[in-house]
């Protein structure tokens, strides 16, 4: 199977797939999520279980033609919303669980409650984008730019792992994972490039399977072959990265803000470490951004 | 008198100020090194004073039209080379030192000393990249892509002041000045947000005359008013930052990669802290940032 390239490959893989998978939407009240949802339905892999504040007319309208793919769930309260569409993924009655109008505190509190919520006790909280740019021949996978202000090495060899899985969803039977620092050098002042070096090791002996892991390496060393080859440097991801590990939340963070303010990158995200996945878009991510957002939720859970 | 806001600006107010600065290149022996000097002779804002390895026949054929803007030094070896190349500077003998084919170490070693170097005590060493990016309207002040890893608050205050003092030295008379963090949220989690809350506050009572601090934002909130306004924030920046301060050195290397490899930028650096301005490129840099680099030296003496 050729791996996902592109995000419009993504959208015909999961339409191919003819699998329709159950999203369970807390309060679909604005017009950016309702109208990812229908894109979705109308690409063929989902369908949509709305739970909380129903759509206003306008938005019913956008729904309307969806109808047979959608049902309508109550609730008295942001909070109650959000407790019952958890619920649903618990019961395994909803495949994916997407945030609509509502506080991401409130989402949170739901997704992390310890009796009730979507994290198995001892997983690791943390997101991952995908991004496409122009001019980039492939998806780029970025952790983290929303959850872990500053990694542990445990936190981050889960932040691996997670993103390892998601490149084999996307059908990259060889994921080639660039763990980011400003240089190359190893040195105990920077213990994180302690831990990159025992990964990037550890993945040379084969104990990730097929996957090659390096670091450290900045991010053009880890994405660009000619600043790898001006360097002088060795790596055996030779520049060509498909997903990229921060060092923390600040340079994640930069790097996201970057991508899509200077080089027009569109992206996804989706929460790592829950039992389902989570679609966890803010306020200014458009529609665009929202239905990839749920296609690559969708793919994840191939 | 208005604000340089291209490097094309930048060129041309150096020529029409018709004064040729003294520039001591250590190891003028690569083409890129050079190149940019000639370039710098030719737009008459430079004469160079080429300290250590002499160019080979090639590269002499290249500096051969400005013969009587040159001066030749020969030296025993490298640490010799940087040495006295040094020394001029310290004689003001010579306005700016270019670093060519030597090892950063070296350089730094001699720039560093305490006896002999070119850092007055209690200075602190850092470094600011001007950025020119295709579709932003301005110059892009940044700071630090190279030298501080984790920046104290006395530290970061120092690059606040070195990077409002080169806007200033570019003609922006009321420079903007963002610092960045993930959030905007003020938080004794991340101490450095509480210090950028008082450069925040010291700025708005006039602490630092006619520039604008603002902070913490995140790097779209300091560059896209539209950022701003879907986050509802408010911010004297008004998304219209000329300047960025980076919260450690893993987030603004970042930044400068990114910005390099996927927004096809155009980089200028210099060293701050040092009683001159310091050209101190990387191997990986052409003969246009080094010229660019040592135009940005030159108008940081204005």
């Amino acid at each position: 199977m050729q791996p996902v390239r592109t995000f419009s490959d993504l959208v015909s893989r999961l339409s191919s797939q003819g699998r329709r998978l159950r999203v369970a939407v807390i309060n679909a009240a604005d017009e950016s999520t309702v109208t990812a949802l229908c894109k979705a339905i109308d690409k063929g892999f989902a369908r949509g279980i709305l739970v909380g504040t129903q759509p206003n007319e306008a938005l019913k309208a956008c729904l309307s033609p969806y109808s047979e793919h959608i049902t309508y769930l109550p609730a008295a309260d942001e909070d109650e919303a959000a407790r019952m569409a958890v619920e649903l993924v618990r019961n395994e009655e909803a495949d994916i669980l997407m945030k609509g109008l509502l506080h991401t505190d409130n989402l949170l509190r739901a997704v992390l409650d310890k009796q009730h919520g979507l994290l198995p006790p001892g997983r690791v909280l943390s997101h991952i984008t995908v991004a496409e740019l122009p001019d980039f021949p492939r998806l780029l996978f970025i952790t983290d730019v929303a959850v872990i202000p500053q990694p542990t090495d445990e936190q981050r060899e889960w932040q691996v792992r997670y993103i390892d899985a998601l490149c084999r969803n996307f059908g990259i039977s060889a994921p080639r994972i660039g763990l980011v620092h400003f240089t190359e050098k190893v040195s105990p002042k920077f213990p994180l490039t302690l831990h990159y070096r025992a990964l990037a090791e550890a993945s040379a002996q084969g104990a990730w399977g097929a996957t090659i892991i390096d670091g450290p390496l900045d991010v053009r060393t880890c994405l660009d072959p000619e600043a790898l080859r001006a360097k002088g440097i060795r790596s055996p991801l030779r520049g060509y990265a498909d997903a990229l590990v921060f060092p923390d939340l600040e340079s994640g963070n930069s790097f996201y803000k970057t991508i899509t303010f200077f080089a027009h990158a569109t992206v996804a995200g989706i929460l790592q470490g829950t039992t389902a996945p989570v679609v966890l878009t803010s306020r200014g991510d458009d529609a665009r951004s929202k239905f990839l957002s749920l296609a690559t939720a969708a793919i994840s859970l191939n």
